[in-house]
């Protein structure tokens, strides 16, 4: 039946997506690159903290950005404005990236001067968790605007996630929000997930980020 | 070839969730009841909305709910406890309500009692654009905390809706926002689009809002 067209239409797109993000990984582990996807809802903060992250880490590591959104250019523009090379794909319709699409950006890179590739995605808490870029790792920013229970009724995303950056820490005083409640809730869907409060407009908290990066890219380098 | 299926089996989701749809539409309409479906990005403030919303007008209209989420019944909970029917829908992996759900959650409501009918999708900006549920009205709802470029970077969702309810104004003093270039922004991809500028927390600007369901939901008793 039509359902089960269906179920086999998506499982050969998450199929073909895999092939393309095996290719991916492949390229990244020999070059050396350390690369991170971003995901959240829309307006977390993905593009800010990746302002600062770039703008603190300059110098240390040789940087690129790949910036997925429906449409506009308009994170492709803050990012080229901290100095590091960026590809902006708009997906229309679509609401995730995937790997065939990231394939694609990294050609425009040269790839044997980089340490770190940061991928920004679609801001969905949904679809983008079923997609596998090729990354090391995906990276989930939340907000503290928008409710402690966010883990538990968007799991895929979090449990897809090794680590949180709970961000806009600096609106605490004025929100309902309860940080242990929701580190609580990330851990029950995520166990071993790393957690990070932050505020990428003060800067409040952005040290230990770094630290875990630091640690990570030595690690890939070897 | 591949993408050719693809498109072809997606082209038959939403035909057929288009039937559904106009099911839903027929029977609203032959009930009297007139339907809303609010959009957001998680934690926006829908169920708040919702919330004051229900206990501002009780007594004035029969209302139930349905609730969307991907897990739990944390919102359903919260609904009952104004005391207006609700049934939950848990998506598991989806990343929208479509028509075909929802006409079966009707079916738990007495439609013969019923003024106004709300329904909350899950979390999602981008994919519960295409999915007409038989409302009369997509209600995206938008939070300053999110920054003011969301209509243009995510504008399938915001020509769909013709109300935006703009949520968490009390926050305005500690965010970068700039309420007029969001509205502009809104109307460039929407130009008929309702704004209500409120805060679902301190009550600011229901009224308004209130105001333009009264005169709809008239309109529709005829
Ligand atoms: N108060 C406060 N605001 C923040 C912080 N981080 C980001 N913002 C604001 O949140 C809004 C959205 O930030 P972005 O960085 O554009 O969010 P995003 O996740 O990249 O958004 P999309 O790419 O559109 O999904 C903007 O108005 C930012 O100024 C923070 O730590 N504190
Ligand atoms: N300051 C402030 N906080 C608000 C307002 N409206 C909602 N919130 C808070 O925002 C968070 C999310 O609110 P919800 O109503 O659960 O949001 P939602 O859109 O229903 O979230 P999901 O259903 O999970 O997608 C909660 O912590 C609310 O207390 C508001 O007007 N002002
Ligand atoms: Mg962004
Ligand atoms: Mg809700
Ligand atoms: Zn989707
Ligand atoms: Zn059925």
């Amino acid at each position: 039946g039509k359902e089960a067209r269906k179920i086999a239409v998506e499982l050969d797109i998450l199929a073909r997506n895999n092939r393309f993000a095996a290719e991916n990984r492949a390229l990244f582990a020999a070059k050396g690159i350390f690369a991170l996807n971003f995901v959240s809802s829309p307006g977390s903060g993905k593009t800010t903290t990746l302002e600062r992250t770039l703008k603190d880490l300059a110098g240390r590591y040789r940087c690129a950005v790949i910036e997925g959104d429906q449409q506009t250019d308009n994170d492709a523009v803050r990012i080229a404005a901290t100095g590091v090379p960026v590809k902006q794909i708009n997906t229309g319709a679509g609401c995730h990236l995937d790997a065939h699409m990231v394939g694609h950006a990294v050609e425009e890179f040269d790839l044997d001067a980089l340490d770190l590739l940061l991928v920004e995605n679609v801001g969905n808490l949904v679809c983008p968790a079923s997609f596998d870029l090729g990354e090391h790792h995906k990276v989930v920013v939340l907000s503290v605007t928008e409710g402690e229970d966010k883990p538990l009724k968007y799991p895929n995303m979090f449990h897809a996630a090794d680590v949180m950056l709970l961000n806009k820490v600096d609106l605490l005083p004025y929100v309902d929000f309860d940080v242990e409640k929701c580190k609580e809730m990330a851990r029950r869907v995520s166990p071993d997930i790393a957690i990070f409060e932050i505020s990428s407009r003060t800067g409040e908290g952005m040290d230990a980020w770094y630290g875990w990066l630091a640690g990570r890219i030595a690690a890939v380098k070897g």
